[in-house]
């Protein structure tokens, strides 16, 4: 196949050289999995500003110390500071004096309850059009049960995400415009199961901050149901979340100092945070673990790259996006160089395809050289979003790209307590830091 | 995307609408999860001969005269009965008296040890070449254990699977041959773990028969680990199993008639037996249930092919084939046209690509319709080996392809205790099962 942008032949073979002797380290001597069991095991849960995200911090410092980087050191930024408190308690009223428990979450960020919880009749929504239709006179001091499912019939499962995901991200502020008490969502889940899938809400200043939770998808169908059958069910809803003040916390880096043009930095990460409810393995877990091989790999491989290579591990990606925002800051005032940055956030699955959120030209760029990367399972090369860390350099002109993992189990587990170590393939996960690294050392040779 | 073999551009908008309304209705609709969950849950491992397999039988042709099935029936076979008998036990002398147990199992179609188990000592061979080169001088009255890993650089495992499966393949006959009392080999795993991997071996009549286990892949290391230290150590081997005279069975066969060309035949299958070990979830429920939705599917749009379409569920795949055989010989002696045959036989993960076994020119065809998969995430088409049931039909010189699932999870628990029900994903089942109907109706279309 024709690689337009390559000045030689022998430029293209010896790029194909490289990218098999970095998948072959990787395959073989790959520390990610390992990396990663330590940060889901030894730590687990690491909500911004927890002791387990400082502590994460602690880790992964080491990591990157132990891959060889050139320098490691920490970026300042203030973290978004939510607790959930103690478990959140929900049941249904059913007839004849009988409590059906429900499974809930506090969704991030969201107030909690009053003390003694709330209890209320519960109005079922299958849209948001729906919400705005019963307004007020439907509403007002109702528990509003947002039930959009996320459409099976998509494909890339992230656009049924982005789709219905709609209900938790503006419905408790919408509902709570009405009057509302509280509000519960149908989990942004692709399945059918137990568990609750938090995520963060946008309250509207304008209205009053209600109790939100998400419901397990199982648990939303058995709800869904038996308004259908007695429409005045009422549920007893208690949650003990808090937001607190803003806390100082960090952005992990370690760099591989460019051998020619070391002011121009090339930026691969994930976030470094997740939510307190799991291990945070497939988010995002497997994007830092991901990033750190590649530091790790070069070394080993004594690659060295022409540019500057940053593994950054953002810290607040969930509930605030401040340590992506304090990066692109720090870029902004330092006046720093930043060609190119990768985001892994979307799983350590068998790597897909990149997302490419840059300039024709650039794209055109990368996308001579798609045919590196067929052989490692990679062939989708698409215009679209990045990653919402790396998203803030944008402002600066900087292209970025996200990997693209194959995205069928992603919202089995996203956000819920099933985001385990488990869940995660070593093969799969290698495979994404493969591609990775190509296209990282691909720009750090070739430029944008 | 140019499509070298449309007719016309309507004719490819028609098929674009097609295939989107099969995959719409196999992700809303679909039953093969649901059919896959009964099969490993409700009947379990179904080796052939087994009760199992007979329920198995019972129970798929229910599912395919659910689906809708014009006609549904059983084609007898004969078939390999061996059965494993009770818990095998295998453990290792260390200094000072002391035992480890070793996770092993017997190799499919293996002899048993004597009664009272045999013990020996133990000699580790990394290749076939060095078993070769010990010869009777280093092998005689010894347990070989053949301990060659499979090899991670690989980007598609099942290449790693074939070059470092000569040890289970050949290694007892070989060993054998040098007067081995029983062989050990390493496990065919892509992971490091717990489960011992069965799978058939080959005897060769010239040599004795010996008694054969696969052993962890973790014991395998821990027991390469200790010869280093106690070259010298032994092991005692008990195996219980016992190979039968065939025994009568079925293959599973459901009909949808071709409304213009009914002679000609499509087959779609995969086979519905499973080792004893395991559920035989994605080793090859998948592929069965993958094809009964197929008829489900078509039935329930009302799509009907010009060319009749066969549902095959193949008895006896994992240790004798002699359902693919009895398939191929009924096709041959009752002159029946069989012009295209599709297998589902890795996995039910996310499809990727088809690999084809048929003529020069009808690649090129195939080939033509590939953009019409490109957005179902199927884009690699390759000349390959298409399947081991289907590849009977080769003689009759019939087309075949084997849809090649994302690979990199397979070998984890390919014939092992671990390939169950909750290792496989509904949205990655269903998917394969869309690619394979666009596939089928395609060919049964157009022909090739």
């Amino acid at each position: 196949m024709a690689l337009c942008c390559y000045a030689s032949a022998s430029a293209q073979q010896q790029d194909e050289k490289i990218i098999k002797s970095i998948s072959d380290e990787i395959l073989m001597n790959g520390t990610a999995y390992d990396n990663l069991r330590y940060l889901c095991k030894k730590i687990g849960p690491r909500l911004s500003g927890s002791a387990n995200a400082a502590n994460a911090i602690a880790a992964t410092v080491k990591m990157l110390k132990q891959a060889g980087a050139d320098t490691v050191y920490l970026q300042p930024c203030m973290v978004t500071h939510w607790e959930r408190g103690s478990k959140e308690v929900a049941f249904a009223y059913l007839p004849g004096n009988q409590k059906r428990h429900l499974n809930i979450c506090a969704l991030g960020n969201t107030v909690a309850t009053a003390l003694a919880g709330v209890k209320a009749q519960v109005v079922e929504v299958k849209s948001m059009e729906a919400l705005h239709e019963l307004g007020i006179a439907g509403l007002k001091n109702k528990i509003v049960f947002i039930n959009i499912p996320m459409d099976p019939r998509y494909i890339e499962t992230f656009i049924a995400y982005s789709e219905s995901g709609i209900g938790r991200r503006s419905g408790p502020a919408q509902a709570a415009k009405y009057g509302a008490k509280a509000v519960i969502v149908r989990s942004l889940a692709s399945n059918i199961d137990q568990f609750p899938h938090t995520g963060a809400t946008q309250y509207n200043d304008s209205f009053p901050k209600i109790a939100a939770v998400a419901v397990s998808t199982a648990d939303a169908e058995w709800l869904s149901a038996q308004l259908v059958k007695y429409p005045a069910t009422e549920i007893f809803l208690k949650t003990n979340c808090k937001l607190f003040a803003d806390k100082p916390s960090f952005n992990v880096i370690g760099e591989m100092w460019g051998t020619e043009m070391p002011e121009q930095i090339v930026s691969v990460g994930g976030h470094l945070d997740s939510w307190d409810l799991a291990e945070g393995a497939q988010d995002d877990g497997a994007g830092c673990v991901q990033s750190i091989e590649i530091i790790r790999c070069f070394k080993k491989l004594n690659l060295r790259p022409k540019r500057t290579i940053r593994a950054v591990l953002f810290m607040n990606e969930e509930n605030g996006s401040k340590g992506g925002i304090a990066y692109a800051h720090h870029a902004e005032i330092t006046k720093e160089q930043h060609i190119f940055a990768l985001e892994s956030d979307a799983g350590g699955f068998t790597p897909r395809g990149f997302s490419l959120q840059m300039n024709e030209s650039q794209v055109a760029k990368v996308k001579s050289w798609a045919p590196l990367f067929y052989k490692y399972g990679v062939y989708h090369f698409v215009e679209g979003h990045a990653g919402s860390d790396v998203g803030h350099l944008r402002k600066l002109g900087t292209a970025l790209a996200g990997l693209m993992p194959d995205s069928q189990r992603y919202f089995d587990l996203h956000h819920a307590a099933n985001d385990v170590f488990e869940a995660v393939s070593k093969r799969e996960l290698l495979l994404g830091a493969i591609n990775m690294a190509a296209m990282v050392w691909l720009v750090s040779e070739y430029g944008l």
